[in-house]
């Protein structure tokens, strides 16, 4: 197939690439540079074709290839969204917009990387029917574009995305995944800091798992039109991350404790039965092979 | 009270601006002029200030003064949404966070016109409470616009209008409202084309009892944070408007016919009890009257 991956040079655009590479498909990444980096994709340079441009841009499809189907993975980082919300709308909103209407044009499958923070979380276990209820920026402008896709009633998926960590995954001013930021400084014999009492619970799903689930959604008929959150259904708190990660280094390190981070929330888990039985998709990574995997593949042992 | 009416050179916001220098206020007005005239703010002109800005412009705000009151009235047409979906968000959105990014600064009030269209329409009477269900790229962006107040928690009235008609409204190859479209073309002995087959119904709400109910809203403390549909609460179908324009213009001509217009709806009506109650007031002008009001303004007779 001929597919296009916007922001394909990030974390999980670059592992999905990979996938798609070693499937046979055709692949053009499209990626702005801004988050993403091309040492990504640095394995498999030679198999794709890589065009720098923003997709914010509205001539950013000028002279492309058409495409069998078109992944949407940019984003305008969440802890920045309240701080700059216009940037958030440019590469959230107005970016899908110009690919829809490049969609709309080429008759092309939308895949679309939202985000499962959209939804009401006072009750979980969290499900497809659960209501939204976004509460920044970067949500309601994924929640937007979403509606934007049902608008333009072009071909599409949506899949809101749980916790998802892995490999090639970078902490930074503005995005600091806590499994990664964890085995940084465990790894370097730094004491990371744990915030709120740690009780605090996530969804988390290995890359490998929604790679997986990415690749099944193309050539899914039946999943067309629907909308599906990738999670793992497990719920892990804070500490049994610190836990397992210490175990897997084989350190014995006090971490330090902060403040309860603004906005953070309880508890999180997902029933993700829809991908299961949609997609015929579970994912089957425990967190301890995950961070088992990270820390092979990062040599930080 | 110090006020800026944000799109206070167009067919709705002179009147409101009309009425609040009228009360004594210092009104700031800041319009692009894209489709507001300053025609409109002849009578007024010694009375205000006019900055001739575009809201989604980022320093549209700059070496502005501060206001006890913001009105949010500017908007890209709807009949152009889809066509140029990023000018709307633009204007309907960008506009909307480059304001509350001020107020949140400032402290100030925002009075946000949003559209009644965003209510899923399948069935009728409306009220607040009825689900939304945005069906155009404007409507999507009202509803995001909302929603940003919400998240940005400045003290915010969000008021969904029904269908505004009064003099000054002008029909435009952007907008065509009915009313002024069979009153322009009456009289001229032309005949107007009525789509579908006029049975079609709307929620008409004259300009008057439109501004009574936005000035109302500034001072009263009671409608901080709720939504208000403002609407006259009467269902009149098109064939009802076309004879009462054609009754008071005394004229009598066959209209053209022509088919559906795509997306119109069937009917529409809504309950104004919670603007009712809150502002203990009541759109009393019926549509005769308003049409007399319009026609004798206007001199078409």
């Amino acid at each position: 197939m001929n597919i296009c991956v916007l922001g394909g040079a990030g974390f999980i655009g670059s592992h999905l690439v990979e996938e798609l590479v070693s499937e046979g498909n055709n692949v053009t990444v499209i990626d702005d540079l801004s988050n993403g980096t091309l040492d990504n994709l640095s394995n498999i340079k030679n198999s794709i074709r890589f065009i720098k441009r923003d997709v914010s841009n509205p001539n950013y499809t000028d002279n492309l290839d058409t495409f069998d189907v078109i992944y949407y993975l940019p984003c305008w980082p969440r802890s920045l969204s309240f701080s700059n919300p216009i940037r958030d709308v440019e590469v959230n909103v107005i970016g899908m917009i110009n690919t829809i209407r490049y969609a709309k044009k080429t008759n092309t499958k939308i895949i679309f990387s939202s985000n499962s923070g959209i939804y009401d979380t006072s009750k979980i276990p969290i499900n497809e029917n659960t209501k939204d209820n976004p509460t920044t920026p970067y949500d309601l402008n994924k929640l937007t574009s979403e509606k934007y896709l049902k608008l333009y009633d072009v071909p599409n998926v949506i899949l809101r995305f749980a916790t998802v960590y892995g490999p090639r995954q970078k902490t930074s001013d503005k995005w600091k995944p806590v499994i990664i930021e964890f085995i940084n400084k465990l790894s370097l014999g730094e004491p990371p800091t744990i915030l709120w009492d740690g009780k605090q619970t996530r969804d988390f799903i290995f890359i490998d798992d929604l790679v997986e689930a990415l690749i099944k959604v193309k050539d899914n008929e039946k999943a067309v039109g629907e909308t599906m959150i990738l999670g793992s259904g497990t719920e892990t708190n804070i500490n049994q991350v610190y836990e397992t990660v210490c175990n897997e280094l084989d350190v014995k390190i006090e971490p330090h404790h902060g403040p309860k981070a603004k906005g953070d929330i309880r508890r999180m888990c997902y029933t993700c039965k829809k991908a299961n039985e949609l997609l015929n998709w579970k994912a089957e990574t425990t967190l301890r092979e995950g961070i088992k995997k990270i820390i092979k593949e990062e040599h930080r042992k």
